[in-house]
């Protein structure tokens, strides 16, 4: 007999290491974000460039290749559905990523993106582009090596998307776009035509902690699992897995916007369940973690959208709201309540934009990061860019470029290829929201009595368990028999809010 | 001529990656004291022994070896004094050290140490030692192969202790506390047989946000930099520099102690001072810290007792104090303040020790700890030694181990030496505040108004800037003129203990 273990074990531990450099690049991240005093900037750059490297380095190191070598031989013998299997294939498709991505680069890139998310803070704060701008220059300029690290590829744009949706391609992601453009323009342009209706309550004043509190009750009863993770302040929402068993999600507050504070915690919250759902026999391997960002905004979009903008969550929850605050919400029905947070708006910026507008603020972006890194626009000609395309597909202009350009993090820490992700996460939602009400008839009971657990746990055992060991196109298949598709996002866009403004579909 | 720079920045190249390691290090540190969630012991367990382990390895590997003997030999070239030579000698020293140490050996001890510290936590919370006592015989199993990688020493202790204090010898330390136990015993003793004043506004209750902040208060007086460091809640207060610019301090919260937060707040904060002061020359250098960890408790227990519990201090801020908590101390006369903070009282517990008693609580560390080491006593035997040593010196018996054994952190985290360097902590800082009253004549003026400018920068310029390129025993000769010393402590003891209680000092 050979002891086929030994060469896939002798991989892990080698890779093991590699995941705990990459956990602690996480957490100082989290930190930055949450913790860090002002001057800590360069020692956080400084630690963040060099355990980056050498993770990388490591990952990338010829005792590395030939364990994975040797593994891969091993697991031949293994059925290929085996974890064993599975875990060898993402390990190998990840490496023969990374060694295609010299030390320099990632460290170089590490560093840039430090200085430039300090810089965009700050241009953010004083809506002023031009603080910005030179360092986006140079993240684009790192974006378009990063591409040319993997050519041949059929669009340099394609590099980068494969790193958060592996194997989606940007002509799939137009087809996408072009399918859904002129139906959610034209769902867009029927609301506007119909009355707006008055929902002062959003508007009001709420505590800060008592809406806190509020948001607390309501991921917990979602399973957000406190033993093993933690929710903080931050300038813009986010999830921080620091392995499975420490994931943290933030929160951005603000009196103003009580219910997007609210949102955004049951978004992070679907971030987390998957982090934290992810097998034990995965911890410190790459399998740890979500099969996409794609499929990672499944999870958050449906807690935050499909969920908690239904009417049978808030049957559940709309009273304990209505008890925390007698006073702004004592005299509001249930009805004007769903109504109000259903609300379509041309609103200007991107995480506080309704479902019906959201993928609109996505393809706006994309558009302008595959024209960036294609060179067919400067960043300096950015905003123009960026204000033409939210005019023509809201009909709205930004006031200033903190309302614009300026208003998300993502490009600032070098992140191109990534917001396509958030509409095949509404995409993919739905798809699995509607398999999951065939397999669960008493869907509806349940969470109009503030049930989770039965989704949870369907979510665990379908989706979370698996972690990064199937590619997201065969998982999404594996779960709901159909590849990504644009069909039932629509039907149910299309359904939810006909219903709410009484349009019809002009397509259907 | 000769590039001097080139073989000494080749150095400083190889050196910085493995400082950020360690700030890295340090940073998850804090974390798992200050935020981490219960779940995330074993993934902050793996990510500190990686980290460790390779910041170890890229230490002692063969190209720092060589990068190492090239500056040294650049370095013969150049002034003893200068800032290179003594950067490239305080990084030989630390290498010399380094490479007795076996990777797998540092790895095994930051995994044991993490599991021990969580077993102490429910130790101390239970009062069970049962629960501390197996990994604590790992941690000295650990200690005496530590101590034997450093052999031959004329005692396996050196070896600890050189670790924190570099230079010091055990034997060094037993003729300090020769000196010192019978003098602090008798004092003590001296002090039982006067009558016990009432200071029943040492036991009331004070709200928690208020003396946090006038503790916040009185740190930024002493000129704690909040845009390079912060300050959180943790079971034990203790200071993490993750580098000179971020460097974070900690307070344990208490209804009951509102005092000891408030001086714990002053003692951190003469940490931190001493890091926040490095000279930025040092960044990213094993420079880059304190001369030891006794010349850092000079600085904490200068500001903590010189200062914190003098009367020109309490001149300045017991008018504040008395504004924010006028029911506790409305009736209180600045003197009673000042008798009620120095009060001697034989406590079970070292941080709430005053100066009179503390360095005998350090004696019974350090006694028990080369009894470990040494094999003399089992981990099984440790509390009754305790125990006894306690009713030795202070004539009490603590009612639990949690009051006893298992109140510090220090061992489960395998801190063996390191006890030893509070009492040196506290002959330094007498001298340097000799030396410092000398150099500044209007120094009582100062304090008594508020006004720590001139002293922090004294501190700075003399002792702070310089991090560890001078060895502590220089240093101290350096700034003092003279080596570190019992008699000006005593002299200080005696004389503020003698005045308080009306008692002269039996051996003069």
């Amino acid at each position: 007999m050979n002891d086929t273990s030994t060469a896939i074990a002798k991989l892990n531990a080698l890779v093991s290491e590699i995941v705990d450099l990459r956990n602690a690049a996480s957490l100082i991240g989290w930190d930055e974000h949450v913790s860090m005093p002002p001057g800590g900037v360069a020692v956080h750059g400084g630690m963040a460039a060099t355990i980056q490297r050498i993770a990388h380095e490591k990952f990338t190191s010829p005792q590395l290749g030939s364990a994975l070598e040797d593994a891969a031989r091993e697991a031949t013998s293994l059925p290929s559905d085996s974890e064993p299997a599975r875990l060898v294939k993402v390990t190998a498709r990840d490496y023969d990523r990374a060694v295609r991505v010299p030390s320099e680069f990632v460290a170089e890139q590490a560093l840039v993106a430090s200085a430039a998310h300090q810089a965009w803070k700050e241009a953010r704060a004083q809506s002023n582009y031009a603080l910005l701008q030179p360092h986006l220059e140079k993240l684009v300029r790192l974006g378009q090596q990063y591409a040319a690290f993997f050519q041949p590829v059929a669009h340099p744009y394609d590099a980068l998307i494969d790193t958060y949706e592996p194997g989606m391609l940007t002509s799939e992601i137009q087809d996408i776009f072009d399918v859904l453009r002129p139906r959610q323009v034209e769902l867009v342009r029927a609301i506007q035509e119909r009355p707006v209706e008055q929902a002062p309550f959003l508007k009001s004043a709420y505590d800060e902690r008592e809406m806190l509190a509020f948001s607390t009750e309501v991921i917990s009863a979602f399973g957000f699992d406190w033993t093993r993770g933690r929710q903080d302040k931050s300038t813009h929402p986010f999830a921080a897995p620091i392995g499975s068993d420490d994931v943290r999600i933030t929160t951005r507050f603000d009196n103003y916007h009580p219910f997007e504070m609210l949102f955004a915690a049951m978004h992070e919250t679907g971030h987390a369940l998957y982090e934290q759902g992810v097998s034990p026999a995965w911890a410190r391997t790459l399998v740890c973690g979500g099969a996409s960002q794609g499929v990672h905004e499944s999870q958050s979009r449906m807690w935050e959208n499909v969920i908690g903008r239904s009417r049978p969550f808030w049957r559940h929850f709309f009273p304990l709201l209505q008890q925390r605050f007698p006073s702004q919400l004592g005299g509001v029905t249930h009805e004007q309540f769903y109504r109000g947070i259903n609300q379509v708006k041309q609103s200007l910026i991107r995480v506080e934009a309704d479902e019906v507008t959201y993928n609109l603020h996505v393809m706006l972006r994309v558009e302008i990061e595959i024209a960036l890194l294609a060179g067919a626009i400067s960043t300096k000609d950015a905003p123009a860019y960026w204000n033409a395309k939210i005019r023509e597909y809201l009909g709205i202009v930004p006031d200033t470029d903190a309302n614009g350009i300026l208003q998300d993090m993502h490009w600032s820490i070098g992140l191109f290829g990534y917001f396509a992700t958030y509409t095949i996460g509404n995409l993919i939602s739905v798809q699995l929201w509607e398999t999951y009400k065939k397999d669960d008839p008493q869907w509806e009971g349940r969470i109009q009595v503030g049930e989770f657990a039965t989704l949870r746990e369907w979510l665990r055992e379908s989706l979370h368990q698996h972690g990064r060991s199937y590619q997201p196109r065969d998982l999404v298949m594996r779960i709901t028999g159909h590849s990504v598709s644009t069909a039932p996002y629509l039907e149910y866009l299309e359904s939810k809010y006909g219903e709410l403004y009484g349009v019809s579909p002009a397509a259907t």
